[in-house]
């Protein structure tokens, strides 16, 4: 009896630390800090990050949790890049093009002017090296990059007056940040850059002749088809893609399942964006066809395009002088182009060409 | 000290109980066997179905294995409806539109003439309705149904004769199975199905006319651009989406972990299938251009695509008469097509065509 006592006391150490050792393993939860460049509730872009969250939590059954802080807590929407590098925050979701100012070849995995489209994009990043380069770019910063989701085509604009010709541009002040800001500026134009919540009034009163934002899902909401009745189609952000980082070292401390989980996540929350993006805009675009018979889409002249390609060849050349990486992901994003767009030309392209032409 | 053992021994019990229950919950594997209906290592499709396996072992760590078996193990490659109906299959990877002879409203989740883009597709499938309408028709049958990958638009097939009037198609013997294939039939064609193998003997040795298969990267590997000259457009299958099927107790019986892994895995493997292909028909558009100077890309004159329209609405609206649902599901997708095509014509379609222009 004493030795049976014995034993069975030796099982309950044992399984004590099986069951712990085993619980360690099996039942490890991180809970990652994402620092988002949004405010909260932002439509379609804070939507993807909670859609990699839940997809992440569900499918870990719990083990990996992902809190989400929008821009009212952190209150450093443009901060992200630096908070996720410092380790402040473990991931951050935002876009790579704000960080041009500080990591120059970051400019190119968001979208550029007569740029790839989506689907286009999305293959360079997967097949055509295009994951690589950005890997290459950011890791020196302690950080992996990853698609965050995709806009789809952004619209060119809504303008009160109607551009006909390079003169109209000269001298337009118009709302546009960023590199596409500084192509239209080698064409005339006054780009200027305004917080979102003043944007209406400004263009209301004048202060600016026309405005930037999104695609009709997010602009419907500012109200700029009240005030302008020219809506330009795009040629700027043909893919605006946004991104999610992740600090090198939690990457690296998360075991290969999690690791697998968060990359997929954060994969199908990429494409999912796209898919919403298409739903809210087509909902957006047939409101605002009811509703405001003012707007008429418009395309701006060839010869405004021409000037436009030619500034776009001439800001790019200045912008990567003396930047051998940077030439290089140019190289490879032109060349991955030349052969995607061939390829759309004659499917995607030629059939949505087709059914036009028998609408009309 | 006895007291002390007894109080051992019980812990010893307890702890025995808990580990097994803790390991039956967390640790339990599954071992789903799927049936494709492509042969082994057939390239893009058979990738889909291997892509989505792969994740699910990844992100469940081993616990949700899928054990592919290609045509060439279980010989019944259109048996796939029936073998995951019955349980003989937990799984299958095939395309919705083979049932339409077994239940008709299977027709419309794979893609329709003159239809919706991949795009606009998943928008439909995810955000207007089209995963309820799917459910809809395959739980009677005991199963549930996901999209399965997407091949982009296909083109139009390969004709070694140009058709330029509506007379050219007359009595032209074409290898184009299925829906589309009776359309074409209405307008004149007489649509053969031979098997892949014989494909390219039946095209050089004039037993057929012309041949529609997928697009470059697919119809690169059979030859055709060897021995006809011209390559027409797409109209009939503008985002053939495969399907993921899988038995419903099979799935009820999975916990809700392992549910959101399998959900997230085919919905990764769907858009990813888009990518690859965009890549691969990419870099097989650029190897026929550079190698068989002969082939010439055409789009049928506006003449003929205004008859196939009205042969497809001919050809449906017999298909779907006295059916309530599958008038409910072409209900469904031409208003949601209306929509999206709209929003598609001034961003993704306007941009496309920007730069084409440019190009010339």
């Amino acid at each position: 009896m004493k030795n049976f006592l014995k034993a069975a006391a030796t099982a309950a150490v044992v399984f004590s630390v099986l069951f712990t050792s085993f619980a360690h393993a099996a039942d490890k939860s991180y809970t990652l800090r994402l620092a988002e460049t949004w405010g909260p509730n932002f439509p379609i872009f804070g939507d993807a990050t909670k859609n990699m969250a839940e997809m992440a939590e569900k499918m870990s059954n719990g083990r990996l949790k992902i809190r989400i802080d929008s821009a009212n807590r952190h209150k450093a929407p443009f901060g992200v890049f630096d908070m996720v590098k410092a380790g402040q925050y473990d991931m951050g979701h935002s876009a790579s093009y704000y960080w041009k100012g500080k990591v120059p070849n970051t400019l190119y995995f968001t979208s550029m002017p007569f740029g790839m489209n989506a689907q286009e994009q999305w293959a360079w990043f997967y097949h055509g090296g295009g994951m690589e380069l950005m890997q290459e770019v950011y890791e020196p910063h302690n950080m992996l990059s990853f698609p965050g989701g995709n806009t789809g085509n952004q619209m060119g604009g809504w303008f009160r007056k109607e551009i006909k010709t390079l003169e109209d541009l000269d001298g337009l002040k118009m709302r546009i940040p960023g590199f596409a800001g500084e192509v239209f500026a080698e064409v005339g134009v006054n780009p200027t850059n305004i917080p979102p919540g003043e944007l209406y009034t400004a263009l209301e009163r004048n202060t600016i002749d026309a405005v930037e934002w999104v695609g009709p899902a997010l602009d419907l909401r500012l109200g700029f088809q009240q005030i302008a009745d020219y809506y330009y189609t795009g040629w700027h952000e043909p893919a605006t893609e946004l991104q999610f980082l992740i600090n090198k070292d939690v990457w690296e401390d998360l075991p290969a399942d999690l690791q697998e989980v968060l990359r997929v996540s954060m994969r199908t929350a990429s494409y999912d964006m796209l898919t919403q993006s298409v739903h809210a805009n087509a909902q957006a675009w047939a409101s605002i066809r009811d509703e405001y018979p003012n707007v008429k889409v418009k395309t701006f002249p060839d010869d405004i395009f021409k000037a436009m390609v030619a500034a776009n060849e001439k800001v790019l050349e200045a912008y990567s002088r003396d930047n051998e990486q940077g030439q290089r992901i140019i190289k490879s994003q032109q060349a991955y182009l030349d052969k995607t767009r061939a390829y759309i030309d004659i499917s995607e392209r030629a059939y949505l060409n087709t059914m036009a032409e028998l609408e009309e």
